[in-house]
This record gives structure tokens, C-alpha cells and sequence, in this order.
């Protein structure tokens, strides 16, 4: 039985968001516009940085441990922003106790795959060239930019550069194939996500990679070597399975997983903490894993 | 990089547990001596007790909240007993912090499917009846145990009765056809359980049944309606593939499930908790989660 709250989130949902599929520019404008309507916690605070000359959204909530949460906002690639997403990215940041850095990666079509794999890797590398220990970092994303951490870690390990303490990822998009079969069997039930809407903007940000190609689609990479993975997923998306993949195929390959499949939720569900038990409880139990796997690390 | 702690575990398990292939007798005999040498914490007290006249081992581990741990061991549904796994048993109500009983359901081939579900739903009408909570109810299980609490789940939503406040499976075994792609691709993995033992095994326990009898491989029923679900498995199981099965169906199903997979771990690493730091972690990671799901509740 959903509550009023999960009720209202999902009929606001279901009214419909912008439409990627016309003028891009308009889109973007109007998911802005959108983001701008959630509510931001009065007590955090946030300027502009560069992170190795990209730009990126420092937040501060609060007490915070030393280290850092690099955030990768979600949007498909093709959208959102750090300003937008700053709700969000500075309640993970504050449930992970750690500074938090939204990062403003380069978006598609005007910058396709693998710009936003390059701006997220030059990130992380400012972060520890300036001191920061490794195993004091975090990186946490939602949907693209779930993915888009995912692909940051597997090029991490190729590069062969320290991995962060932890990951976590928050209904990933991982699989721009979209093979999963909740593609098919949570279509209805999804308010917020469709087959044919992640099609147009796979095509925007591959921009002719191969869709398997593993850092585009990296629940399909080699995931060993990763560290501590959190993914988050509601069962009522049609990204249900690239979570399930990425859990499994990670898991399978000695990568410590936790995966979390709550009731009922709908796409990033976390970002409706301000209205939805659940997604403050979501956040609360994320906050648990990365202090976790953070608690035990260096100060830097 | 496997621990001394690890690596002695595996050798051990490797140089070969009890043949349930050949004398039931004998290998049941052989597998209790093992199981004797296993300690247990000396602050533990235990004591024989009958749950609507199914015999158990109720285990006192220090002060405890109002409710009921229900323990239902491993063993391949022929083999294991309370007294056998009473340290674990004890150890998973200590992390729960509930009253803890190890039920001595009855074993295959003497007592072939559906005769252990029946006694686990015979103890569990009992801990209702003594005027109990369901709300206050955990049910735990590993391996055929892990099996059977989520078959029990699947009887008492079909009987109709309330659910337990939640359930933790350690390295279920949910799927007595042994489907899952771990079966060949973690074989060389495991130290500890082999597909043609299981096969001897699950045969003795259906006696006829089909193997695909949603209440003997539970990962095949319909899993909706049921309890919050931690699932933990190691990466290097045969059986990983029962737990992310059971993961994904229920989730999608809309049940709140947490799977972990753990990196190297072999089959219910946690009985090793008194050598292995990571059966201590995992344990703790399952109080945690038990502890959360029973807060709330009433007291009983």
C-alpha cells in the first residue's frame, strides 16, 4: 500500500517531465526548471570550484570528516547539472559526513562518451593530487551518472591509480543496450522512465561508440578489483535489472556488493527525502555503508 | 589477497568434509564430530525445548529484547542438527539481540518434502501462540536452512498467517535443480560443496517431489509478500547464483531485499566467525539489519 507521499511523487511523475526527444535546449531548460522546484536543506551552503580545471559544485552541510564524496548527477547524459542536482548530492555528502564535490560534466550530443569519463577521471585525480587520500573518497551517482561512476571506477583500475574507500550507486544506468528484462516487465509499472527515451539519449552520448563497449556500458565490463559497491533500486523502474547485473556480474567477480531492492520506488527515489520516508531511510542506510567503509581509513 | 585466517579455512575445507554419497549413517555421524569442534562462546547457555512439539535448542547468549530468533541449520536437508549449529545459531540471535531457537526439524530420506517446512511452520504457529508478536519473529537459516526459512515465508503467506518482522538467509540454497551458472562457473571456487552432492542430496529430500515445487526450490515461487529479506552469499559458492536468483525474483516481486556478496568467501563463512573476521563483519552487518527490522515493532 503506497503512501500518500510515494502517491503524489508518482502522479507528479506521471504528468510528465520534459521531453528529451524535441529541442534539446528547451529540455534542458525545462528539467532545470524542474530541479529548481525541490526543496534544499537551508542549512547547507555551496560554491563554485574547479576540480583539474573542471567545474564542479563544492558543498558544505554541515561537520564533515576529512576526505570527499565526488557526486556524478544523473540526466542521461544529455542533462542536469551540479546546481540542479545539488539537493541531492549534498544529502548524500551529509549522510556520508564527508565535503562533497557535484561535479558539472561535459554533457552529450555537444560532448559524446567518453567526455564525461574524462572530466570525471581529471576530478578525481585533482582530488588526490591535492592530498586527499584515497581511501577517504567516496563516489556516489545516480542514474547516467550511476553509470557514469561505474565507468569511472573500471578506468580507475585500468589506469592503474588508487581505487576510492567505496561506491555508491543509486538506480545505475549501466547497460545503454537496455537488454534487462525490467525494460519489458516494470514498463508500466516505471513512472518516471522509458525504453525509448533512454534509446534517444544512448544514441546522443555513444554518438557511434559501440553500445557494449565496456566503459560505455560498463554492466558489462570486467568489475574485479572495484572497491565496496552500495546500489540502490526500486522496484517499480525499468532499470531494475542493469542494478541486478551490475550487483551480480561485480559480485561474481570478488567485488564486494550490497544490493538493495526497495519496494515500490520509483527512479532515484533518494532525491524526494524532502516528502518520502523512504527515500530519507535510503539514504540513512547509504550513509551507514560509506562511513562504514570509510571509518577505518587514514585521515588526510 | 586471501587471509592466513582465509586460506586455513579453505584448506580445511578442501581436505574433505563427510561423502553423503555413500553410508547416511556414518557421513551424519562424521559431519556432527565436525561440526563438535567447532567453539562456542562459554558465556552461551542452551537448553532443550519443544515448539508445538518439534524439538529445539533455545539459546541464551546475554540480556536479549522481547521476540524470537527462529534457526533452521544447514546440511542438506539429510544431515545438521540444533546441537551441531548452535553456535551459530547463538551467535545470529546474539547479533540479533532476540531469544534464539534452533530448530531440530525432521531430515531427509526418513522425513523426505514436505515433512521440514511442516515443523518450521509448526514451531512458528507455536511462538504465535505463546503470545508472541510476529512483528518481534525473525526467521534465519544457511544453506538447506536458508532454503527452508524462505520456503516457510512462502507457506505463511499462502496459510494466510502474519509474517515475521524479517528474514536472513546465509548462502541459501533455494533452488534444488542447481541451475544457476555458479554451479560451473565458481566449481573450481569452492571449497566446500559440489553440484553432484547436491544432486544426491536434493533427491533424497524430494523422494518424487518435482524439483521444481515452488515450496522445495523456493526461488522459483512466487516471492511478493513477504518479509524484509538479507541475503548473504560468497563469492566463491556454487551457490551464488541460488542467492542473487532469490534477490532479484523477490525484489521485483516487491519485496525489500538486501543482497551482499562477499569477496572470497566460502560457503556460510559466518560458522567461522570465531577465526574469520569477515564471518564477525558479516554477522555484525546482520544484527544491524535484523536489530532495524525488529525496532520498530511492538514488544510482546
Amino acid at each position: 500500500m503506497a503512501s500518500e507521499a510515494l502517491q503524489e511523487l508518482i502522479a507528479g511523475m506521471r504528468a510528465g517531465g520534459p521531453d528529451f526527444s524535441g529541442d534539446l535546449s528547451r529540455a534542458r531548460d525545462e528539467f532545470e526548471a524542474l530541479l529548481a522546484t525541490m526543496p534544499v536543506d537551508a542549512g547547507f551552503s555551496f560554491n563554485d570550484v574547479q576540480l583539474g580545471g573542471v567545474a564542479a559544485l563544492h558543498c558544505k552541510t554541515g561537520p564533515a570528516r576529512a576526505g570527499a564524496l565526488l557526486y556524478l548527477h544523473g540526466g542521461a547524459f544529455v542533462s542536469g547539472s551540479a546546481q540542479g542536482y545539488r539537493g541531492l548530492a549534498a544529502n548524500v555528502g551529509q549522510a556520508a559526513g564527508l565535503p562533497t564535490y557535484a561535479l558539472d560534466y561535459r554533457l552529450a550530443p555537444e560532448h559524446p562518451f567518453p567526455a564525461a569519463i574524462d572530466d570525471a577521471l581529471t576530478a578525481y585525480r585533482a582530488l588526490l593530487s591535492s592530498g586527499m587520500k584515497a581511501d577517504r573518497i567516496v563516489i556516489a551517482g545516480d542514474s547516467a551518472g550511476g553509470g557514469l561512476a561505474l565507468s569511472l571506477l573500471v578506468k580507475l583500475r585500468e589506469e592503474g591509480l588508487e581505487m576510492p574507500a567505496a561506491a555508491y550507486l543509486l538506480s545505475p544506468w549501466a547497460d545503454l543496450s537496455c537488454s534487462g528484462g525490467s525494460m519489458q516487465s516494470k514498463a508500466q509499472a516505471d513512472p518516471a522512465l522509458t525504453e525509448k527515451g533512454l534509446h534517444i539519449a544512448a544514441g546522443q552520448y555513444l554518438a557511434g561508440t559501440p553500445v557494449g563497449d565496456p566503459l560505455a556500458s560498463p554492466a558489462h565490463a570486467d568489475l574485479s578489483g572495484l572497491p565496496p559497491l552500495l546500489v540502490q533500486v526500486g522496484s517499480a523502474e525499468i532499470l531494475l535489472d542493469d542494478a541486478v547485473m551490475v550487483a551480480s556480474r561485480a559480485g561474481a567477480a570478488g567485488t564486494h556488493v550490497q544490493l538493495e531492492i526497495w519496494p515500490d520506488m520509483p527512479h532515484v527515489w533518494q532525491s524526494f527525502a524532502f516528502m518520502l520516508d523512504e527515500g530519507r531511510a535510503a539514504l540513512d542506510a547509504a550513509g551507514a555503508f560509506m562511513r562504514n567503509h570509510t571509518s577505518g581509513a587514514s585521515h588526510a
